[in-house]
This record gives structure tokens, sequence and C-alpha cells, in this order.
């Protein structure tokens, strides 16, 4: 049975669920979903590939091996090394294995990506592992954003290409009443693959990110090269290892997908991006070098920095929100690109059941919240995750140099499991709207500001503002007022910004759902991408139509 | 009845024309279906507006009143002129128009905009006439071209545009089992407009090339300023004139759309496009200014020069062949950016089915067929029409500065209606292969190249290479040989470029049929766009979708 045949199911509710963007899911997001014994043999696997040359590529090592990760939970090097080759070799083993692949039908290149996913699914807790001590995040954030949720968002990408590739007829006889007689046209319509393409992986998402691009680009028929992150490796080695196994074992040429490392010191990111050979390129990190892949003039799908915003208008109990706000701040410790940072409320405090609460109450228990969250032993570890570079906990310490006033400090709170974590709970800093030049940049990592406006018509100017100009993934609002709510949606919307409203309970800013939630928008400075909209596939191959007289 | 039901059969048939890929037209090609006065009353029509202002615009006239047409079938200026403002306000006025706009339901929007085209199809005369006498077009061309195949063009954008807007649900409830409980959250999306779209008409074809982008952007809710070409206004200000009018009736303000015409001397295109507040462009025209407007980082639609070649290897019958030929390198004195330039044949000359043509004999008969065609007095004028502009007459009349051997003079036919048309015949200039400095440039008008290469493989490479390097919008290939036939597929098609082969009798290669061919791949240096793929309509506008808990 071919591949296709096997998996012909799944695509069609996959596609299904982009049509109604339901709930829907081929993996679902718990481990105990993933057999008992994983957990114990994972961390087995990742002692043994630790100081040692990554053996599980197909791929030549041309220049010898290189790797430099750090683990932020023990602070300590992993010591994996992974193959390096030269650009050149690079760009003509893919090339090459292109030959092949673009004559693969668009079904059967469904069935075989579908069937990588099936055994990247295998190796779920190995990853989850891998993801943890390369990125800081918690297992169970390791676990499902590295493993079922980058799946479901590689399953979107395989189906909404799947969809576009097969929209209308490959051929037809296409006749024009002449009048006297019939004008007879037998035509035929082939999607070209772009070319090369180039994925660069970022360091706190080094699957999440990477997979749509990928399957996106492989899908289309074009051949990949990944450029990791080079402290964030070993998660996207093994998918690849996985993908290059089966495409050996179907006949398909394993360097169709390659994994190009390189360290700090010396990058080849840039040589990369700008050989001719690479059509395509998909690119997650920061903004100065995501405006550089985007002026290369190539075809370009970037996620870069953003500023996201909460609008606090009115709610029914404050408590709950301030529960909600801390948690999607602290969540890995506001190393998400969907992290709140901006917090804007009215100088008059907000509306609630029980009487207006001050702005300065609110704010105390906002603090207050965070610190119940961080400070519960159960809870606050497994929330906060590690911090992935020194960077962004520099950034941390040196907080107390923005303007405005701090008024909940960062701290390193205790992880029982890794006494070495490098940790940082969230500070939290009071704003006037007028402090633009501190708010208006975006803080990677556990900031808040608290910012004091006007009036919720005044939040909505700024928040709708900032999104204009340094770009947005997500918005978060409060408001128990239709008309209010109506307002927010209309502002920020027109800015291209996605807004979430009254999220309490297990509802969080932060996720998007594959299937479902479009993930960037495309539309403003965040990013010109949008996990999966058509155009993230459309624009990696080319329509062609041939005649015959 | 909204136009929307009015109109929703020809909607579904004309979305499963692009399916199927089928012939399909909702405006027959020929006069005698609209009208037997139609000719007579638009004759009267063109007289009756030469020599003032046009006053079918709903628009000012803040600074003045400006045209400099000038015909070239009479050599006359036509004496028509529009009316101008400045550009803040053909902005301001656009964007406000834009509010009530983007609030009509997509299904209204489709509705509105048809009914504008059966408006315009009632002046599909009128328009005819003005296409002759601004763009040289014979009247047949001018008729099909500016009338039922632009109008074609317009519905198969407003139905690409009606597939993607529809293409998923508007809202839904989406629920994630939680185990013990089940996350509920309500979904909406809308498809937000990018905003303010700029279509730059060309003086050629100043409908058929503005309507995709025109109707694309409005179908998207995004209002329009037309930027014609100041020598081809009066087409596109009587087809603007009718949306206006129906807009105004239907209670949309009539500055979605606006024509902003200027002069030769006073350009405004550049100001235009590079105002911040312009999002969309659409362009046709020459590579320089196409490459400009692609590098201002907007979305751009860009059809520029290309190079097209046609191959020649074997052949049944080679007279019909060369008719073939002559008449697409004839048709409008080859001022289509369809038209064949390079015709490569191998220096041992051409298999048919009686034994081998030598390429000189070829040639010869090739300039035969030209000759037999512009010097019928029942088919030379009407093929040819006139010549556009003074440079492309000049390009032709400075043919003997190419390198290459003429082997066919251009020469002035007479035209029995119009005796000062500008009429040129087409040169032929035979070349070898390795003068490609002459033959790689896009020589706008009348001019053909027959270049002599190594074998049929020398021919294949030499147009892959150009298209590649240059651009191509089509390609020409004869063979009898289906595994040759196969060989120049993949070629061209590599770089994205469409094959028509063995096309005789009344078969051209000119000829891109809405709902069945692409025109321009959007792949290759011709151009980034295609009319009308996915990315034509789903660039001009951005899915953003709210959450509410």
């Amino acid at each position: 049975m071919s591949y296709f045949k096997k998996y012909e199911n799944i695509l069609s509710e996959a596609k299904n669920a982009l049509i109604n963007r339901n709930y829907y899911t081929s993996y679902p997001e718990l481990p105990k979903f993933y057999g008992e014994d994983g957990d114990s043999k994972a961390k087995a696997y990742i002692s043994s590939v630790m100081n040692g040359n990554f053996s599980e590529l197909i791929q030549d090592a041309e220049i010898g091996f290189a790797g430099e990760e750090i683990s932020p939970y023990l602070q300590l090097g992993l010591g994996v090394k992974y193959p390096q080759s030269t650009i050149a070799s690079y760009i003509n083993l893919a090339q090459h294995a292109s030959d092949i692949w673009k004559k693969v039908s668009v079904d059967e290149r469904a069935g075989i990506l579908v069937e990588s996913l099936e055994r990247i699914k295998l190796r779920f807790f190995d990853i989850a592992y891998a993801t943890m001590h390369t990125t800081g995040q918690s297992f169970m954030m390791s676990f499902q954003a590295s493993g079922p949720h980058s799946n479901d968002r590689a399953l979107e990408a395989i189906s909404v290409a799947h969809t576009e590739l097969t929209k209308h007829a490959r051929e037809t006889d296409w006749i024009k009443p002449m009048g006297k007689f019939e004008l007879k046209i037998h035509k035929t319509w082939k999607p070209i693959p772009r070319g090369l393409s180039l994925v660069i992986g970022c360091s706190t998402f080094p699957i999440w990110n990477t997979l749509p691009g990928v399957y996106a680009s492989l899908m289309t028929g074009n051949p990949v090269i990944i450029k990791p992150h080079p402290r964030a490796v070993l998660p996207i080695a093994i998918v690849v290892g996985e993908i290059q196994k089966l495409f050996k074992e179907v006949g398909i040429d394993s360097k169709l997908i390659q994994l190009a490392c390189d360290t700090i010191e010396h990058p080849i990111t840039k040589d990369l991006a700008s050989n001719e050979a690479v059509k395509l390129i998909d690119y997650t990190g920061g903004s100065e070098f995501g405006n550089y892949i985007e002026s290369l003039g190539k075809t370009s799908f970037t996620e870069k920095a953003g500023v996201n915003s909460i609008i606090l208008d009115s709610v029914n109990d404050f408590k709950s929100v301030a529960q909600n706000i801390a948690f999607s701040a602290s969540l890995y410790t506001g190393q998400m690109c969907t992290a709140p940072q901006n917090i804007f409320m009215p100088a008059e405090g907000i509306k609630t059941h029980d009487g207006i609460i001050s702005f300065e109450e609110a704010a105390k228990q906002l603090c207050e919240a965070i610190s119940g969250l961080v400070d519960n032993p159960k809870a606050g570890a497994a929330t906060l995750g590690a911090v992935q570079s020194e960077l962004t906990l520099n950034r941390v310490k040196n907080s107390s140099s923005y303007k405005g006033k701090v008024i909940l400090d960062s701290k390193a709170i205790k992880n029982e499991e890794f006494p070495d974590a490098r940790i940082a709970t969230p500070v939290v800093i009071e704003l006037d709207k007028l402090d633009e030049a501190t708010y208006s940049q975006e803080c990677f990592g556990p900031i808040v500001f608290i910012i004091k406006t006007e009036s919720t018509a005044d939040s909505i100017e700024c928040a709708k503002k900032l999104a204009a100009t340094k770009g947005a993934i997500t918005c978060g609002a409060y408001s128990t007022d239709i008309a209010v709510m109506e307002v927010i949606a209309d502002a920020m919307n027109s800015v291209f910004t996605p807004v979430s409203f009254n999220f309490t309970g297990a509802a969080f800013i932060n996720s998007h759902a594959a299937f479902s939630d479009y993930h960037v928008t495309g539309g403003n400075a965040a990013g010109n991408a949008s996990f999966t909209n058509t155009e993230f596939v459309s624009k990696r191959f080319v329509w062609v139509g041939n005649r015959y007289a």
C-alpha cells in the first residue's frame, strides 16, 4: 500500500479541519499517549549522544564536526558535535536530490511526508529532552511544542499545500467555438518548484518554527537546507535524521533535506541566504536580520520581533484575569513570541462587577498573581522553565536601567531538579504612556510593562500604533462592553493583529492552535508570513501551463 | 434582488471554469453580440468627446484638465482632457471611500462588481474606438481585447478572490477536550484589506492589463487609484466612469476608484507609488520602472519586458507553420507582450514530412509568409493595426543598426481607411547564436530575429537561458518528436515559461484565455505576478482571527 493510501484519511480530516477551523489534531499533546518507557529511554538517549559526534544524519562531515549547545538547566555544554560541509557541497547535493523528488506525484509526496511525521512521533520523548536542554523550555512545553504541536503544524503545511496543488485540473481539452469550426487545444498545467529552500531556525523554538517552512517547501517539490541556531541543534537534528532515513528507505535521495550547522563565531547564514541558488528563505528571529533576509529580493517567509499588548478596560472578576495574564507572562519566562509585554490600563482603573479597581490596586494584584505563580513550588519552576541565553538574562538583570518604576523585581527561584538552572521570574515595571521609547521596543524575555493611559480609547490608540509601527503577533483585551470590544477588534485588526478577548482559566493568548489559528498574520512588522495561509505554500511553486495543438 | 443573487450563477460557472480550466466566457468576443447600431453610435461618441473636457468621471479637477493622446491612425491629437487633482487629494478620498466598502460583504462586493462589468459591456463599442485611437490596435483587436477579453479577466479576478475569501469558516466554536473539561473558544476570522491600491496602466493594453489588478483589489476590499499611461487614457476613463456611476447608484462612495492622470512632462507615478499610504501596486510596462516598483518593498504585481522564443525542430508542413508564426509576429505590429521575437533554428535546417528544409529556405519561407500576410489588402492593415508610439517606429527604422543580416525589410503598407496611420511591417534579421547581445534584449515592436544554432538541443539551451535571465511570457515550439517535445517542455518550464506546441491554423501563441491560461507565470524576469493565480488576490488581504473566551 502506498503511503498516500495509508494516510489519505488523515489528510482528508486535516483539510476539513482547515475549512471548518475546529479543534483538530492527529497527535494528542500528552506524553501518556506515546508509550510508558519513553521518558526513561529518552533520558538515557540524551546521555548517550552527549560529548560525541552525532551519527543519525546521513551527511558527510567534509569540514569536520562542531557543536556548542549549552543546557540552560545544567549550564553545561552538551558536547554534541554535528557534521559540517561546505556551502557549495550542501547546495550541489540539494539540487541533485531535487531531480527525483519534483517528479514524485503530489499525492505520494504527501504520503511520504506524513509517514515522516509518524516516524518523528516515535522520537517525541528524545526530542522533548533535546528541546529542554537547548531552549530551556519545561519538559511539558518541550514535549508538546517540539512534538505534537510541531507535527500538527507540519501536517497543516502538507494539507494546505496539497489543497493548492490539487485545486484545479492538471489537463484538459480546451474547446473554443469559432462559429464554423471549433478550436481545440490540449492543455496541461504543472506546479514547478521555485527552487532551493533555506530554513533558518531560532534558539527558542527550534522545531515548531522550523517545520512549517520545511514541510511547505518539501511538499511543493523543493529541496531544503536547514540552518539551525547553533545553540539549538539537537532537537531538529533528530527530526532531520528521521526524515533522511525515511527518504533513503523509499528511494528518495536523503540529501533532499540537510542540516547545515555553524557556530556563533563562524556563522554561515548570510553566505547561504545570499547564494544565488537559494530561492526560498524561511526565517524566525530578530528584526534586524529578518529585514536583511527580506531585502535580498528572494521569496521570504519571516517571523521577526513584535510587541504584544494587553488592553484592560473592564472585567467581571479581576483575580482570574490577573492569574491568566500572570501565567501568559511567566510561561517559558516570557520567551514566547506570543508573550504579552505591554499592559495598557487607564489611570482611573478598571471597571469590575464590584466597582472600580484603581490602577495601583490592579497593578498590585497583577504582581501578586505573578508572585503567587512563580513562588508556588508545584507550579513556578515548571511554568518558567529556564532562560535560553545569557543575553536574555542580562536584559532582565539590567531592568532597573529602564525608565519607570519597578513594582516587582525579577529573582531566581529554585528548581528542585536542576539546581544550576538559569532562572529569572518576570520583572514588572510601571510606565506612563509617554514613556514610549521604553515600551515600544521588544524586550525579549520576562519583562512586563504596565502602562498608565488616559482612557481605554487612549490604550487602544497606543496598542494600535505600536502594532502598526513595531509589529505584534497577538493582543489580549478585557472588556465587558460589547461596543468597546468591537472598537478594539476594529482598531487592532486594522493593523493586522488578532485579538483574544477576556481569556481566563485554561485559555491563554500565547497558544496558537494549528488548523484553526493563523500564527502571525503577515500584515505587520512582526513578520511577512503566516502559519499557514495560502501564500505560505503558493509562493513556493509556480503554475506553468503547456498547450498542444 | 441583490446583485449577488442576480449573478450568483455566473460566479458559480466562472469558479467551475477555473477548476476545470475549460473554455468559458460570459462575454462573447464578437461585436455582433452587442447591438446593431453600436458601431455608428461609438464613432459619433468618439467625435463628441474629442477636443473637450471628459465629463463622465465623478471626480473634481482641483488642478485642472490635461490630456495628450494621439491617434496612431490619424496621427492627430484627440484633444480629450481629463481632470487632475493633487496626490494628497486622491489618497485622502480613496481612504475615506474604503471605510464603507470594506464592510460590504464579500458576496455583495462580487455582485456589485459583476454588475459593473455588465454596465461596461454596454460601452464595448465606445471602448473599442477609444482603444483603437490610443493604442493603434485594429478595430477587432480593440473590441475584443479591451471589451470581452478584459471583462473575462475581470470576472476571473472576482471569482478567484471570491473563492479565496470564502474558502473557510468565518466563525466557529473551537472546542478542545482537556481531559476533565472542555476548553471552548469562539473564534472569528476576517479578511482585512491591505490598503490603498495603485494600478499603473500601459500604452498598448490600457484595459486588459489594468482590470485584473483593479478588480482583484476592489474585490478584496481595497480602494483603487488608476494611473493610466498619458497616451492611453480614454478607454480606461470610460470604464472608470461606468464603475463610479454604479458605485454612486448603490450608495458606495464613487471615489473608491479614481483615475489619476498625468502628462509625459509631469509624471506623477513615482510620487504615487512611493507614497506611504499606497500598499499595493500593479504595474505593466518596461523592466527598469518595474524593477523600481518591486524595489519599493510594497506588495507589487508586475508585468515587465520579456523575450519570447520559438524553437523550430521538426514539422509536418512548414507552410502552415510559417503562416502561423507570420501572423503571431505581425499581429498588432508585434506590440503584444506575447509576440515572438527570437526564432531559433538549427543550421542544418528543419525536418519535415518531405525531407529537410534548409535554414535558408525556412527563413525565406517565413519572410514570404510575412509578406504574404501584410501585403494582402484584406488582411495586412487589419492584422498590423498601427504603431502606438514614435519610439517603437524609430526602433524599427533603425533596425539596420542591429547586428545581423536584414532578410526582410520593414515598410509602411497602406491602410485604406486611415491613410495617415503610423504603420510598419515586421523586419526580419538573421543572426548567429553568438550574437546574443542583440537578440537577448526585448526589441518591442515588429522585429523578428531568426537565429542559427548548432542543433535543436542548442536552440533549447539558448531559449532557456534567455528566459531565465531576461524573462519570457511565452514560448512556441515545433517538433514532431515526442521525446524532443518533452525535453523542450522540461527545459522551458524549469525557467517558468509555458510552451505552446505545434500551433497552426487558428491557434496562436499570443492568446492567453481567461479561466484557463495563466498570463505570465510570475516565475521569471518578465513579471512577478500572474493573471490570475491565488497569490494575485491573496496578497491583497490578510486573514485576522479574533478569539472570545
